[in-house]
């Protein structure tokens, strides 16, 4: 079956969350005369809490919960671990907002507004709606609409986070593909019948990235090396 | 509160279903070589039937169900009803994307073109999010994500619909503003604390129309006659 739409994972895929989260943060503390934080550091392990927190709505101990909430959550462990005090509620939102102002891949705009030409491009992110909207919004991203976990009511891997997409797009999943850097959402992607396509994103974890360097043959249909390059090879 | 998201009711405000779908049943139907129907009343029936579909999924009677599977339902309805016969199941489904296929209003385009440098856009439609993209993507109507029924669960006018919207966008309903060329959709938006805009679509409904001609005073913020004028009074 011919593609109809490319699916995208974000964060690390299409913006650069590690450099963009650790900037915005560090800018806000020097303004609000924060000292003494690794801003580098806080990012990654801000990061860190992400998957365990989604665990939680995934086994099913804890109802559908958006990412804005569960990224808050995991701020507010990391301020107290950090003994960063004097933040007021708002300024908590603000800097969990970071991730509303991720800047992109320097191929993620031309590559999809190539791709979105023949495609319907849609972000899969676990991110939610207003994350998503906001983060295309500020960095230029021409989505032609928000799918991911929230639409879905389920957090990639699970089958639902894919199979839904595709559902409420009105198309099987072979005519999906599933783009990310990231080879375990991939196999997850081609466990369900989509086609998936691998963008290498070598420095999404800093300098000493060890992992996802390289497409695992047997759950990637199309390697590419950057957004541009992927839409040569789905036709354009 | 200042306006940060503008939601669109679809069908008549944005784009004229009744000569849209019309025209397409009609070459569809000269290519299959069906004649004797009047396919102008033929469309105006099946939207008589879009009220009463969804008032039972509305009233609870039914879970529920994107709007392609009961505009498919109300189809085959009237496609028993004007004895048309030798369809396929895959000729129906085209019928049915008519819907998909609806051309906007001229001033549509230019209009959310300009209120999307300023504002989030979206459509806050009963149609379904396939319907909202296939339907976008042809039209080239620019919106900033989809939302409506198939993403609130709920069908207008139900709170829901409107409620669930703006919590998605993580917005309070006083920072949105509803646009419709329909009083009774404003009505429920502004029940609910949204800000609400009327543009009038005196043809929706073909040369006799006497309904929805002008704004309603008691539930409509700001009146204009196009979306080009909704956006020079939203600020551009």
């Amino acid at each position: 079956m011919e593609i109809r739409a490319c699916l995208f994972d974000v964060f690390g895929t299409v913006v650069d969350w590690r450099t963009s989260v650790s900037r915005d943060l560090a800018a806000f503390a020097a303004e609000k005369g924060i000292g003494g934080v690794d801003w580098l550091e806080f990012a990654v392990e801000w990061r860190k809490l992400y998957q365990p927190s989604m665990e939680d709505v995934r086994s099913g101990r804890r109802p559908f919960t958006i990412l804005d909430v569960l990224h808050r959550e995991s701020l507010v462990k990391l301020v107290e671990r950090y003994r960063i005090s004097a933040l007021s509620e708002s300024d908590v939102d603000h800097m969990n907002r970071a991730w509303h102002r991720l800047d992109p891949w320097p191929d993620a705009v031309p590559g999809l507004t190539r791709l979105k030409k023949k495609h319907i491009i849609a972000p899969c992110s676990n991110g939610n709606i207003a994350l998503m909207v906001n983060l295309a919004k500020r960095a230029g991203l021409p989505w032609d609409c928000i799918l991911g976990a929230e639409t879905a009511r389920a957090y990639k891997p699970m089958p639902d986070a894919y199979l839904n997409s595709c559902r409420q797009l009105g198309l099987a999943p072979a005519q999906v593909c599933m783009v990310a850097a990231h080879n375990n959402d991939l196999k997850a992607a081609k466990a369900q019948g989509l086609n998936t396509a691998f963008v290498a994103r070598p420095t999404e974890h800093g300098p000493g990235q060890s992992t996802d360097l390289a497409p695992d043959a047997g759950c990637v249909d199309v390697p590419a090396s950057d957004f541009v390059e992927l839409a040569k090879k789905l036709g354009f």
